[in-house]
């Protein structure tokens, strides 16, 4: 789920339009982890078992949260699968709508607003209305919203839908390792800058941008030595890691004060990212356009004139990385994604030109 | 004068705080350049003779424009002869104050607030109360609050006060080319930060933003080239360029969205910058803490928090430019200033580290 991006409350406003809540005078950001739990699994245990086509991924690709299922959807070959809607950058007071849609509609699930889904799930349903989440389309009910299990799910649980060549993103052996950098990845990194972003007082941001410059110097560190976070091959940390700093000079350098260095100072980190951005299936997913206006426009608490910056320049990205000198092999024994699908292409205009 | 770090008006607001004033909807920002233009000038023609011990300057560390009188007064060695007065960075409703002193008094004007200097001139004063500002001791009024014409004075009309090897600052023979650049900075660059932070409309903002960076890349490119901007030694014009160019990185390029790149990226300019910063007379003036508590404080209308970012690193203004290569010499046939007076340094811990 997701407050940036954001999660209407039962009163109509947004989490991050409700500092009473969530950014109080002198009191850190807290994000509302209580989050729609049920899982989509092989056995179906929870009575949504795995099925083709039976399910749809709604995301924003404004949304960090959201765009780590995107990655991992893809770079898994999950696209015949399990269909992906796609909701605009920006939103109304209620709901993450499908402004980007014919009509307003999703051709699927037939609505204007992600909302509707999850009221489908729970009439009374008074938290975040948050991506990605997860439809069944034949009841019209958001299954989970539970961003940190859902791409685990993608990996584990979606096995035989798995493209020839998908690489393991969350290999059995390694899995400790892989969840205690997430943890702090997810802690100091990716809901780091949202801390610092929404701190309600000085002294709440000045901690978090302690504890997010302490953490992206030890990951500099790391990187310096090892082309990827866990292993030799991409997975599940890497993507987590890689949907913040896709996004680092882009809104979170300026819009959240997180400016001690741009990403493109942290050399070894920076290298690490343009890497990734060149594996197919990351950049490729990448719609700077969207992020940059859902950011700037959505959050008129810390930028009310919802003026988009035109910076940063964006051609870096695609500057040769040198990061093949470390050894790795991104997909392991696997193989890359082929294209992006037809319908699924970032607009023209809105990648790293 | 300053609205920047303003400029508090009839309605006791400052004018980034009066947006329904400056920066309409749609509107673009407009500078209230309305100052008091009387002179002081060596023949006293407009009733105000240079004289030593006579004037006070007024000052904030943190106003761009005020901070070419510092760089201005000191290069020149006018200590002895005009005196200075330092507000603080923030500012109350009704004006710049000199929280900084003993008791909140100027221990020359014995006011707390600018703007009591200012109502000695006119009871009726009813524009910005603005820095720099040079008062009458005597009588305790504001003689002149023009910045542009300020510092030109400084030069022409103060010399029997100037420090033994005072540089030129502004050579006859070259006042046209100075004049010309000056104005091109001005509009596009001194100003058009404040254009880009204050727009009312995307619109203006983008046109701003255009206009900003292609006068940057002129600069760039005249500053591959030559050391200086205008002859072979410091004049003016590289006092202008400078006040804006040490506030880029600090405060322009997140707070104002000036963040096509940041100073850092911009080679021939950041090598520029540095060596003036290095240059005695300019970085020992510069007051980085004041620069962004002033910015980022006072200007709740774009940062409705007050929080100051703790970014970013400053470390690299000390390090080396290389721009000894270029040939130049700083001070011509004069010689530096020597070190900055007791009571007047940059306090401990707010330099560039």
């Amino acid at each position: 789920m997701d407050e940036s991006s954001p999660t209407p409350a039962p009163d109509g406003r947004t989490a991050h339009e409700r500092p009473g809540v969530y950014a109080t005078p002198g009191a850190g950001f807290e994000r509302d982890t209580r989050y729609l739990t049920t899982r989509i699994t092989a056995d179906g245990r929870d009575g949504w078992p795995v099925e083709a086509g039976r399910y749809r991924l709604v995301v924003s690709r404004a949304c960090p949260w959201a765009s780590r299922a995107i990655v991992v959807r893809r770079v898994l070959g999950l696209e015949d699968a399990l269909s992906m809607g796609v909701c605009g950058p920006t939103h109304d007071e209620r709901s993450w709508t499908f402004d980007l849609d014919r009509g307003g509609v999703d051709p699927v699930l037939g609505v204007e607003r992600l909302r509707d889904a999850y009221l489908v799930r729970d009439p009374r349903y008074a938290r975040g209305i948050t991506v990605p989440a997860i439809v069944d389309v034949p009841t019209g009910a958001v299954v989970t919203n539970d961003f940190a299990q859902i791409t685990l799910d993608l990996s584990t649980q979606w096995t035989t839908h798995h493209r020839p060549g998908a690489p393991d993103l969350y290999p059995e052996a390694l899995r400790g390792e892989i969840d205690e950098l997430g943890d702090e990845i997810y802690r100091d990194v990716n809901n780091g800058v949202y801390r610092c972003g929404f701190a309600g007082s000085q002294e709440t941001y000045d901690r978090a941008f302690t504890r997010l410059f302490d953490a992206l110097d030890r990951l500099e560190a790391r990187l310096t030595r090892r082309r990827y976070l866990v292993g030799d091959t991409i997975t599940e940390a890497d993507v987590r890691l890689f949907t913040t700093l896709v996004r680092f000079d882009a809104v979170y350098h300026g819009h959240f004060k997180c400016n001690r260095h741009r990403l493109t100072e942290m050399p070894a980190l920076w290298a690490y990212a343009r890497d990734l951005f060149q594996t197919p299936g990351f950049g490729d997913t990448v719609d700077f356009v969207d992020i940059k206006r859902h950011y700037y426009e959505v959050h008129r608490d810390i930028n009310p004139s919802g003026i988009v910056p035109r910076g940063p320049e964006l051609r870096g990205w695609r500057t040769p990385h040198g990061r093949e000198a470390l050894g790795g092999r991104p997909f392991g024994d696997g193989t890359p994604p082929g294209p992006v699908r037809d319908g699924e292409r970032v607009p023209a205009g809105h990648g790293a030109g």
